[in-house]
């Protein structure tokens, strides 16, 4: 696999090929998170390819380090490779992964690779906060606005529309290689978000997640969310609110910060009873829609 | 698994919870690497128990910074769960990671779980240089000592004891649980190695490794190595010299430097022709000692 990756950007002290790597972190800190993909579970190699694998797997990672108000800079990759895997499907699949790390400038630094049954992909992504404190899920403030960046529900309707059979299109492309808005973490940081995390299990679950940390009630309106139309297909509400796999990012703010451009106010953050629900502003109800379950094999991840 | 790590040490400015974990690195560098441990290939838990194989997890690759010079500060674990793994067998696991990276004063600081078929483990450890230069595989140079910390051949010995039906003793403990030299890590470091890595694939081709990377040949004395008895059972050349699990740590040390305490001289670094070589000092023939293969089930790792 090192021979796809390319020379170690600057940044990056000791590539591949030695014991470890070794990152430069002119920061002081560095952001770590680990995500496990696994073949089955959370893609299909009959409706994704190798190369978008990749890019998926890195991209699920890299969304974790804007989350927190950081920018990716280096990957690590444990492979559990099938015998039966295709030398050039394994290239592929590196291929995808230094694809997306390029995106942000980032690379990849290092690996493992095994025999195993099954194709499984742990991926661990190294990022830098350039100076900003990180933004936790647990600072929201009651008046917060909710602020949304990047899509939602593209990616669970391109799932249905491939188990429907379809195998093109903005929403199977969406499906098989999601865009998180990288920059905007970093953005909704420098504008002063109190908490902030992406969307991996579902805009309802995961604020929920926001609500639950900060003590607080989160309002949004459902209904200025749905019915967006691509390709003539609206997305439906348990896509949008329940989707997990465009990993959008969600942020409070307070009320006198700059919104910054590409993001958008969904919601607020209402009060500190009946703390850790997401509500309907408009009726006041609780909305309870079940975390993402990729392919409803196991359960939310 | 969370519940079982504790609270986070000094350095880790956010731990398990939040999208991702924020470790400081007074250094401004970290040192970061991953391996992936497969039920079957890498550990079997009729032979294991949970909380050992998360020791070895931790073990592995804290040993792999310590070969760079540095001490491990952070772990983060990549889970695949079977379904019927009880769940005091998972927090075994985690207890023994966590313990495990206590030893160098490291913490687990983040992870993800999922359900696969088969219990496996993707462990990246994150490690401090601590103002050292890190310590590649190519630095050797002609006249240096080859330096050894740590144990040969007691993981391998243990393995064949466990095949042959033995279920105790010092040897098949050393098997389940690798003792590697983590403080002479960073004490070859400061004495100036030029070179360093962790025995992983078994001294001979370790040692290759270096002497490939370095462009050098390098000679040991097996018959010095060899015969160690232990409980009774005297070491073969064949585990001492091929076998991959203690961890041992190999470096090579200008003829001036100091030998750190613990450590002994093993060889030297003979010539910059016929590199890559490993050969008997003795008789200048080439050491030919094939990669550890753990089980036999695969190629090496």
């Amino acid at each position: 696999m090192a021979a796809r990756i390319g020379a170690p950007p600057p940044g990056v002290a000791v590539g591949i090929g030695d014991d470890a790597a070794v990152l430069t972190c002119p920061d002081g800190r560095v952001v770590a998170t680990t995500d496990v993909l696994i073949e089955g579970s959370h893609f299909r190699l009959d409706w994704s390819s190798p190369y978008e694998i990749g890019r998926r797997a890195a991209a699920a990672n890299m969304a974790d380090v804007a989350a927190m108000g950081g920018r990716a800079a280096a990957l690590l990759i444990g492979l559990v490779a099938p015998p039966d895997l295709a030398v050039a499907d394994a290239e592929a699949l590196a291929d995808g992964l230094r694809d997306e790390a390029a995106q942000v400038g980032a690379a990849v630094i290092g690996g493992d690779s095994v025999a195993g049954e099954r194709l499984t992909l742990a991926v661990t992504a190294l990022g830098d906060l350039e100076g900003r404190r990180p933004v936790l899920r647990s600072g929201a403030a009651v008046g917060d606005r909710v602020v949304l960046a990047g899509r939602l529900g593209w990616s669970a309707a391109g799932l249905a529309l491939l188990q429907a059979g379809v195998r093109e299109g903005l929403l199977v492309a969406a499906h098989r290689v999601p865009r998180p808005p990288y920059e905007l973490g970093p953005a909704l940081a420098d504008a002063g978000a109190t908490a902030m995390c992406d969307v991996s299990d579902g805009l309802v679950a995961d604020l929920g997640h926001i609500a639950a940390a900060s003590g607080k009630r989160i309002g949004i309106r459902p209904a200025d969310l749905a019915g967006e139309v691509v390709e003539g297909r609206a997305l439906t509400e348990r896509e949008v609110l329940g989707g997990g796999e465009d990993h959008a990012l969600v942020a409070t703010l307070p009320p006198d910060a700059p919104v910054p451009e590409g993001c958008r106010v969904i919601g607020q953050v209402v009060a500190d009873e009946r703390v850790g629900l997401v509500i309907d502003l408009d009726s006041g109800t609780k909305l309870d829609v079940p975390g993402w379950d990729h392919f409803g094999t196991g359960r939310p991840q």
